[in-house]
């Protein structure tokens, strides 16, 4: 019987036992840290522990529960395990809502109107077309390709930044970091939808801030740490930039003690642009699952020297 | 030489003298109150002061700088005189993105999030998908059916209300005041876009509330005379109605002690959803000047009757 272990040192997931149990009756699930998770086939996880695959010496396999899989190999050995993660299409759907709404926050100056009314002050903003608003978007997978074809649909100017260029009409894309500041100077909202990376962690900093016209406005949806939030608060005192939109953060939830919480111009929602529905995940999983015992291949498996 | 006074009693009009002149330098272009407007053949206006048309024994054309066109007429005797208003194909996009940012506020949950910031609370909200969050769309004009269509294609679940019916897939539309009831009773984010007339007037009030479920928001981009504040006010203390975003106000700039400011749950705008492009207005107006001398049909004539 194959067995799967249920494993995160941040999150409860029993809840995923039942909706695995219906995806796949053959199933044996069990829950990190109940001892049988060693003997455990698959590794469920997200935010695993560290060191934890190494105590699972039957592991064939690591699935996260999400589209991201950085807290799933962090500190672990994997000894070339196959990782896999979910690709839920409707993902995309809640990512998209939550640019449209932080671009238009922006674009259409609802900043300055909110911050307006505190003051009691009527004052019509200049306003512009949607076509002179760059969005500048970093990352162009699955969730940054449905985020542009809306943006576009629109008629926003978009420009991407992404290792590959998807056929997207409408869409520039610069490729690479000797782009990175040509696609940074033309950018008014800059949209972070990367993944974690070696090479992306930090990268919404200070260089990168520099880099944008002043008055630029800053969106993360990617993973908390893409952000130096140091260097976002002072681009934001000095008027480098004008305002930032966060959805993701380091340590989550934000501390309450965090200046995030009321830099001015800062906008804290709680990791809520988009999930992927936990029976679309069970079923992934459980599908995985049976093509493994098959021997058959694997979906959505990540490219470890990539990282997503 | 035909003659043109631009009258306002509220806003200076003085910036379309260029723009009439360079569109047909054909025209003498006056300013009211300058006393030359009185042998006007046509009155430009935006606000007009009461009774005005009645001191232009030679006007034949009253031409409103907008869409709208109830300050243009309010308190005149029209004795019969065609009043048109201006149609920027381009106004509907300011409209859709006001609205989009509106609706996307509350069914994402923003508002929520907003809220929990200022107390550095950390709590997801439960997400649903746009196909369960149904905004109702009073009126279906050319801006209302930009806006059932930009909505629809987000796969927003969206009824209207209007007189007429546009031919727009996927739109359910509700007609005349008996089936008033159930569009509402089906609304969770309802949007006004009504022209102002005698029938629409305060039809933002309690009995509209009361109509709606238990919770919904109301967004108000039509005119402000459509709100009855109080009673807006009043379903807000109670939690009959979650919020409200308002663009518009029966006296703008809305007055520095007027609730509204600061009431919770409620975003004040300052009338900047949309507006026609200055140059676009002073063409269209010159047309109908010259079709007017030609003896040709004018464009965008209001229906008197309707009052749109």
């Amino acid at each position: 019987m194959t067995r799967i272990a249920l494993i995160s040192q941040s999150a409860r997931l029993d809840y995923f036992v039942p909706l695995l149990q219906a995806a796949a009756p053959e199933l044996d699930v069990v829950v990190w840290p109940d001892p049988a998770f060693e003997d455990a086939d698959v590794a469920m996880c997200w935010n695993a522990p560290p060191g934890v695959y190494a105590q699972m010496p039957r592991l064939r396999l690591v699935h996260s529960i999400a589209a991201g899989v950085d807290n799933v190999v962090a500190g672990q050995a994997l000894r070339g395990l196959p990782v896999c993660r979910v690709v839920d299409p409707k993902l995309a759907d809640g990512m998209v809502q939550y640019v449209l709404w932080s671009v238009l926050h922006f674009h259409r100056k609802f900043d300055v109107a909110l911050a307006n009314q505190r003051q009691r002050v009527w004052q019509r903003p200049m306003q512009t077309p949607a076509g002179e608003c760059r969005v500048g978007l970093m990352g162009l997978g699955k969730l940054g390709g449905a985020i542009a074809r809306s943006l576009l649909g629109l008629g926003y100017a978009v420009n991407g930044w992404s290792r590959s260029a998807p056929d997207i009409e409408g869409l520039t894309v610069f490729s690479g970091p000797a782009a990175f500041d040509d696609f940074l100077a033309r950018t008014d909202v800059l949209v972070c939808v990367l993944p974690l990376t070696d090479a992306t962690r930090g990268i919404l900093g200070q260089r990168t801030f520099d880099a944008l016209p002043r008055g630029a406005a800053v969106v993360n949806c990617g993973r908390g740490e893409h952000l130096v939030a140091p260097d976002l608060l002072a681009a934001l005192d000095s008027g480098q930039l004008r305002g930032a939109v966060l959805d993701v953060f380091a340590s989550e939830p934000l501390p309450q003690n965090d200046p995030l919480w009321q830099a001015p111009g800062v906008i804290v929602t709680p990791h809520m642009a988009t999930m992927a529905s936990s029976a679309v995940v069970a079923q992934q999983v459980a599908d995985n699952v049976r093509r493994l015992d098959a021997g058959q291949p694997l979906l959505n498996v990540v490219d470890m020297h990539r990282g997503y």
